[in-house]
């Protein structure tokens, strides 16, 4: 059977989840598959809010929607409170520490992404990269050798190395907790 | 009724389509509309091809998908070969010089792109902004004004003179032919 899943990344303007969205879709290739990668914009891009949304896929994609996520991340209060229902019955929610978690009926993993970013890599602006590394350990969704060349090949020059400090982070705070 | 755009943005891998298309739909919801902007990846990414897609809509947009473009940029053969079919009736082809045109039975708009990015502004990797000034003068499907600001708003830090001065280029490319 084909696999199809579905990630929503959630959050506010100038996290990079495009980018992040970007790297996801791209490693997705690497490993063989198909990826499509989108963002929405709407009312609520004006209000600061930003989502990017990528399908993984064994087979042909032709819906690219994204309508039930197996794994929403959600980097503030706005973004878990607006998507937190669309998520599986079987998905995960992976939040930002800061952000109070409610009783939402579905997996919640509470990580301290933002302040990872900040106090252990030095630039809260790489949180995208740690986000990403704890999606991948957690989910497998794509390998991290994928990950690794897909982070090389999207971030500005210069800031290869500072990215992927950021990404192994993310993986050894999901390690930790797993 | 509710106008929907379909834009498609074709070339290769490294040439900036994606950015593009992020600068397209920024722009778009500045003049108050909605849009999705997606890129697919499947087989033909590993071939080197690269393609972003761009909706542009006054009202919901239910369906992400670009089927029908009223807008096809191609800036390789291969791209323009493999999705010249695919425009509306109606709609236009956006060419670089460099490609030869045949007789498929659609608008096509021919233009030194390319050239204009590398001699004119002496950076070939600016083609994308060189694209968006041409789309944008003969389209008119975003305003001017909205296309400077997301381009100020998206590029890399310190190149925004650059894209900006490549996508006035662009601009002006379309004015001359029009």
């Amino acid at each position: 059977m084909e696999e199809r899943t579905e990630i929503r990344l959630s959050g506010s303007g100038g996290q990079g989840l495009i980018l992040a969205g970007i790297v996801l879709a791209e490693a997705a290739i690497l490993d063989g598959k198909n990826a499509v990668q989108s963002q929405s914009y709407g009312p609520e891009a004006r209000g600061g809010a930003s989502r990017a949304e990528v399908v993984i896929s064994d087979g042909d994609i032709d819906y690219p929607k994204v309508t039930r996520p197996k794994v929403l991340l959600a980097l503030t209060e706005q973004a878990f409170n607006r998507f937190k229902d669309s998520v599986a019955d079987d998905g995960i929610i992976i939040l930002d520490s800061s952000i109070e978690k409610d009783d939402t009926p579905r997996e919640i993993i509470q990580l301290p992404i933002i302040e990872t970013a900040k106090n252990e890599i030095g630039k809260g602006m790489v949180a995208n990269m740690v986000a990403l590394g704890v999606i991948v350990e957690l989910t497998k969704v794509v390998t991290k050798q994928a990950a690794e060349k897909a982070i090389s090949n999207r971030v500005p020059k210069g800031t290869e190395d500072l990215n992927l400090k950021a990404f192994h982070a993310g993986c050894n705070l999901a390690e930790k907790r797993v």
